[in-house]
C-alpha cells in the first residue's frame, strides 16, 4: 500500500469564546504533528456532527445571530453568547478550542512500537476530541481498526451513538431494570437503540413528538411508539408501561416536564396491580437518565411518583470507565461486528470543514433536528 | 408488677376519605385485641405527631376548610379535599384508616412466647402504622425494649426521626460522600443530625430560611449555616462545600429551586479547583435526595451542574432493607443507647387523642413549622 503524501500544515476547525462574548468559529492551519513510537497518524476522512459536538462548537452562543466573514475556503462564522451564560464559559474564555468528539480515517504514518506499525494504512475509529481536522494523531491502542472493506463514512459514527445506545441496554441489565423507554426515540441513536432491542429482545418504548417520526419508527418494525403530542399521551405511555414493565428511562430531552410524566406513568403502571393504599407511592424504583439536553429549559418535576424514583445525568465516558476496560471492550467489539447493519448512521449531507461553517449548514445541524445528521469529509475541497 | 386493667374497648383514631371529596377524622372505639403467641399488647403512652404522619392523616384535604363537629370527647374533624388531588387517593377511598407511625408504651399482655412473656411490664419503642390509639400489638421481636428510666415521652419518637438522621451518614458512607448538606435544618430532625454529626467528626451544611433557624443551630453549636433567604445564599453555600467537599444532600423541602441551587453550588465548588474545560462539567458525582415535600409545588432543575448528578425520593423503610437486618439493627441499638442525648426529641405541646383533632392544634401541627412538635398521648383524658 503506497503511504500518501503527507503536508507539513492541515486545516483545523476551532471554537473560540472570547471575553468579550463574541463565538468565534474558523479554519486554523496547524502544523501536522509527528506521531511517537506508540501513536499513529490518521488522515481522518469522515467526523459526524453530534449532539454532544454543538455544546463545543457552539459554546452556548445564540446561533440566531450568526454571521458569516472571511473567505469561501477559509470562512469565519461570529455569534453572540447571551450574557447569563458567559458565567458558565468561564474556563474556556480566549482559548482557541479544536472540536469533533470522533472520526474515521486511514492512518498514514505510524511510530516504532509494533501496535503502531500494525495499523498502517488501515481504516481506523477514533474518539477523543479534535477531530474536526485533517490530521490527527492517536494512541494506537486507542485506534479501532475496522473491518475490511469498511468505508470512512460507515466508520466514522463508530464511538458515541452504538456504545451509548448499547450501554443503556448495559445499564438496564445491571441496574436490574426488564425493559427501557427512549425519548427522541426516532433520532440516529433512537434508531439504533431500536435495532439493538429487536436483535436482544428488549421491550422499548419509544417516545417521539411528531407523527413522521412515528412512521419512521413504524417501518423500523418498533412495537411500542408513543407520542408525547397526543391528548392521549400519558394514558397511551401508562399502557405502553404496563406492558413492557419498563422502569428505565433514557432522556434526551432534559427540560420541561416530559422526565416527571414519564416517572408518573411508570408510577400509575406500577399501582396498576397493587391492592392496598401505599401513602407513600409503589415500591418500584423508577429512573430517568438525562443524557441530552434538546430542551434547555429547566426539568420540572412534580413529585406525583411516590418516593422510590431518580432522575440523573448519564454520560458514556464515566459509564464505560465505572464497568472497566473488559467491560468496555466487549461493547466496542460488538460494535465494530455490526458495524453496517445495527449500528449503521445515516447522513442526510456531506460537507467539507468550510461548508460546515456556513450559515445553511449550521442552521440546519444547529436544530438537532430529527433525521438532520451532517457528516464532515476533511479531506473534500472547500 | 401489677398488670393494670385492660378494658374491653379503647379508642382509635382514624381518618376516611369518602368518594365524595370529603376528609373525615374521628376518634372509633375498637375492641382491644387479644396478642398471639408471639406479640405483646402495649398500651400506648405517647405517640408523635411526625411530618410523615400527615399526608395519611389528612388525605391531601384543604385543612384551611375543616370544621370540627361532634363532642369535645369525640370530635369529629370534616375538610374537603380538592378535587385535583382525588386521583392519587383512588386506592384509600372509603377506607377508615388508623394512623400513627410510632411510638412508647408499656407492655401490659403477652402471648405465650418467652420472647413476648419477657416483655411484660417493660417500656417498649414500637413503630409500624397504628399508633394513635390507646392499645396496639406487636410481635415482640418488633418492640425496642428501652433502657430502664426511659419514659414514654422521652421513647415515643425512637424510630422514624432518629432512624432516619442517623442513616444520612451512613448512606453518605455507603455511597462515598465525605460530608452533608440538610435543608429545613433547625428541624427537630435537623438538631439530631447535628448532634450525630458533631459527635461523629462529620461536617455539615445546615440550610434554613430563617434567623430565628440559624439562631437554634448556632446555640446547638453547628458550624456551617447558611439562609436560603440571604441575597448571598449561593456565594455562602458555595463556600461552604468547598470548605467541607460535601456533595450528598438531603432535602425536606422538595419543590422549587432549592435542590437544584445545592447541585449548582456543589459543581461551582467542585470546579473551584479545576484548570481545565470541560464541556460535561466536572467529574464529581453530586446527589440530592428528597425525603420529605414541605413545599408541595414541583421540584425544579435548571440542570447547570454538569452531567453527574442526581436527584431522587429517599424513604427510610427501604434504605433499611437495603442494608440487611443486622446493620439496621446496629442503628437500632445506637439510637436506644443515646435516647436521652443524641437522639433526644422536644414537643412543643402534649395532647390527648380528642386535643389532637381541635382545629387550634391542627392549625399548628399541620404546619410543619420548625420546633412545633406535638405529642399524644393516648392515655390522657379529654
Amino acid at each position: 500500500m503506497s503511504t500518501p503524501a503527507i503536508p507539513a500544515t492541515a486545516l483545523q476547525l476551532r471554537s473560540l469564546v472570547k471575553k468579550s462574548g463574541q463565538l468565534e468559529l474558523s479554519l486554523q492551519s496547524v502544523p501536522v504533528p509527528e506521531p511517537r513510537d506508540d501513536e499513529v497518524l490518521v488522515r481522518v476522512e469522515a467526523t459526524p456532527i453530534n449532539p454532544s459536538d454543538l455544546a463545543l462548537l457552539f459554546g452556548l452562543a445564540d446561533m440566531s445571530t450568526a454571521q458569516v466573514s472571511g473567505t469561501a475556503a477559509s470562512p469565519v462564522v461570529t455569534a453572540t453568547v447571551p450574557e447569563k451564560m458567559m458565567r458558565a464559559l468561564t474556563a474556556r474564555l480566549d482559548q482557541s478550542l479544536p472540536v469533533g468528539n470522533e472520526g474515521a480515517g486511514v492512518v498514514v504514518k505510524a511510530g516504532a512500537s509494533p501496535a503502531a506499525q500494525a495499523l498502517l494504512g488501515k481504516m481506523v475509529g477514533i474518539v477523543g476530541g479534535e477531530m474536526y481536522a485533517q490530521y490527527r494523531t492517536m494512541k494506537a491502542v486507542q485506534c479501532l481498526p475496522l473491518p475490511a472493506g469498511t468505508s470512512a463514512a460507515e466508520g466514522a459514527s463508530c464511538f458515541v451513538n452504538p456504545l451509548t445506545s448499547l450501554s443503556m441496554t448495559e445499564v438496564m441489565r445491571r441496574e436490574g431494570h426488564k425493559a427501557l423507554v427512549h425519548t427522541a426515540a426516532a433520532s440516529n441513536l433512537g434508531q439504533m437503540l431500536n435495532r439493538i432491542c429487536m436483535k436482544d429482545g428488549i421491550a422499548l418504548v419509544n417516545i417521539v413528538r411528531k407523527p413522521e417520526q412515528e412512521e419512521i419508527l413504524r417501518k423500523l418494525g418498533a412495537k411500542y411508539i408513543v407520542n408525547s403530542s397526543s391528548p392521549s399521551f400519558m394514558e397511551d405511555l401508562t399502557r405502553a408501561l404496563i406492558e413492557t414493565g419498563a422502569t428505565l428511562c433514557f432522556d434526551a430531552i432534559g427540560g420541561g416536564k416530559l422526565a416527571g410524566q414519564v416517572l408518573t406513568c411508570m408510577e400509575a403502571a406500577a399501582n396498576a396491580n397493587a391492592k392496598e393504599y401505599s401513602r407513600y407511592g409503589s415500591n418500584v424504583h423508577k429512573q430517568v437518565y438525562i443524557y441530552g439536553g434538546l430542551d434547555r429549559s429547566p426539568t420540572e418535576l412534580n413529585r406525583s411518583f411516590g418516593m422510590q424514583w431518580g432522575v440523573g445525568g448519564w454520560l458514556l465516558t464515566p459509564f464505560l470507565q465505572k464497568i472497566g476496560f473488559e467491560a468496555a471492550q466487549k461493547l466496542r467489539e460488538r460494535v465494530a461486528a455490526e458495524l453496517k447493519t445495527t449500528f449503521a448512521s445515516h447522513y442526510t449531507r456531506e460537507v467539507s470543514l468550510a461548508e460546515a461553517l456556513s450559515l445553511d449548514a449550521i442552521n440546519v445541524y444547529g436544530k438537532q433536528a430529527t433525521g438532520e445528521k451532517y457528516l464532515i469529509l476533511p479531506q473534500k475541497g472547500l
